[in-house]
């Protein structure tokens, strides 16, 4: 029996809540955690406020084996995951020297000094370990299993990158999909009856309509369990072929 | 003093966790609930399962204001989410009549049957009212503050659209943005004092490098009180001159 390794991802920040931002880092976690095995349970937007930040990471820490977050660990006012975390944890904020370290040699290696607001960037849960990225100096760090990393896309995919050896795997998630010429209802039950055979894989349909209104539906047979997944494909195509039902690989 | 109508939005769709889907629903509902004065404090992911529904719909809509959903009320197996929302509620799933008749007229307008599988659409817990939309016959439906409308980009608008007329609106939420030729450090000060005189305005600064490596930072100014947004945003190129930093409007 596999063992089913679950995660949240905590995405904190008002510009996505305002609607001025599209989220783009859950995908890429998403996909990432796909191919790790780890099952992508959750995942939550909430407001840069202090309450709501130590509520969802309390409650998703407990519920799921791993918690990241992105979003909140710069230099301003309205960044406040360290503090928030470290609340939610009932630990105090300090100065991590190591961070500051890296984050000093960097601005030396700039030729610059590094701005008093920066210091702010250092400032950690005790007893908070390091989540390095190239590119950016600044870290971002864990606690047992909440993973604090930054908004910025290209840094949080840095951070992500980084720590991705450290983290527990399963087996990878695959899927097979086909893009079916019919609407949903015409493939419903079909559907329905490879799901009772194989109800360990994840069978899911997306209809769309193309530029002429013509429904089409997607259908993805995703899981982990990759042998039962070509039966299933293959069972798929032959149902719908007895339908006379026209698909394509995609 | 305003009311501060607040929102929840819940995504219920594995193809967001899986990575293999880019949600857009949630911009476009963050937008429109900015417009209408009504403040989204929390999005939610959740996958196909029944409990994992349940909870979250009756986390949020006890704690907001209004829940919107999307996703899961198609007509394949993994279409789960009336019967969640109805399990949520402690009521039962029914045949609703007047969803049915749109539905069958619809189709009958198409000169085609009924699917028998799409009979599942037109469940819905006892006492729910339709949202209706132009694109899909089948419609949506709410429940007390719970709004269930379709995954599906296209559809969702034509729901959303149609039952924004129903819903309590507050003050438009407005912004105003700079672009800034400084990285974060270097302006968090005058933020956070700017933030200090105006302390009910959402103060956001969003850092990104341009294609040279450069650090810029795009400020948003946030809220409800246009006046003040406007002396605040007036404040803060006086400040950002007096400091010498490059900006321009965005």
């Amino acid at each position: 029996m596999q063992e089913n390794i679950t995660a949240a991802i905590l995405i904190i920040g008002n510009e996505i809540l305002s609607g001025k931002t599209q989220d783009v880092n859950v995908q890429y976690i998403a996909q990432n955690l796909s191919e790790m095995g780890i099952a992508l349970k959750e995942v939550r937007v909430v407001a840069d406020i202090k309450s709501d930040i130590v509520f969802a990471v309390n409650e998703l820490r407990h519920k799921y084996a791993y918690l990241f977050t992105t979003g909140g660990i710069g230099p301003t006012h309205d960044d406040i995951t360290a503090e928030s975390v470290a609340s939610a944890f009932d630990l105090k904020l300090e100065q991590d020297h190591e961070a500051l370290e890296i984050m000093q040699s960097r601005y030396l290696a700039m030729g610059r000094e590094m701005h008093p607001a920066s210091y702010k960037m250092a400032e950690m849960p005790v007893g908070a370990e390091l989540i390095l990225n190239n590119v950016s100096g600044a870290p971002g760090f864990s606690l047992e299993n909440v993973y604090v990393m930054a908004g910025i896309p290209d840094i949080m995919r840095g951070m992500f990158d980084w720590l991705k050896s450290k983290l527990k795997t399963g087996r990878q998630y695959i899927s097979k999909g086909l893009l079916v010429d019919a609407g949903e209802s015409s493939i419903a039950k079909l559907l329905q009856s490879l799901n009772d055979q194989f109800p360990l894989l994840d069978m899911g349909s997306y209809p769309f309509q193309d530029s002429a209104g013509i429904w089409h539906t997607n259908l993805i047979i995703r899981g982990q369990d990759h042998e039962n997944i070509t039966l299933a494909f293959i069972r798929l195509k032959e149902i719908l072929s007895a339908e006379n039902i026209i698909y394509r690989e995609i």
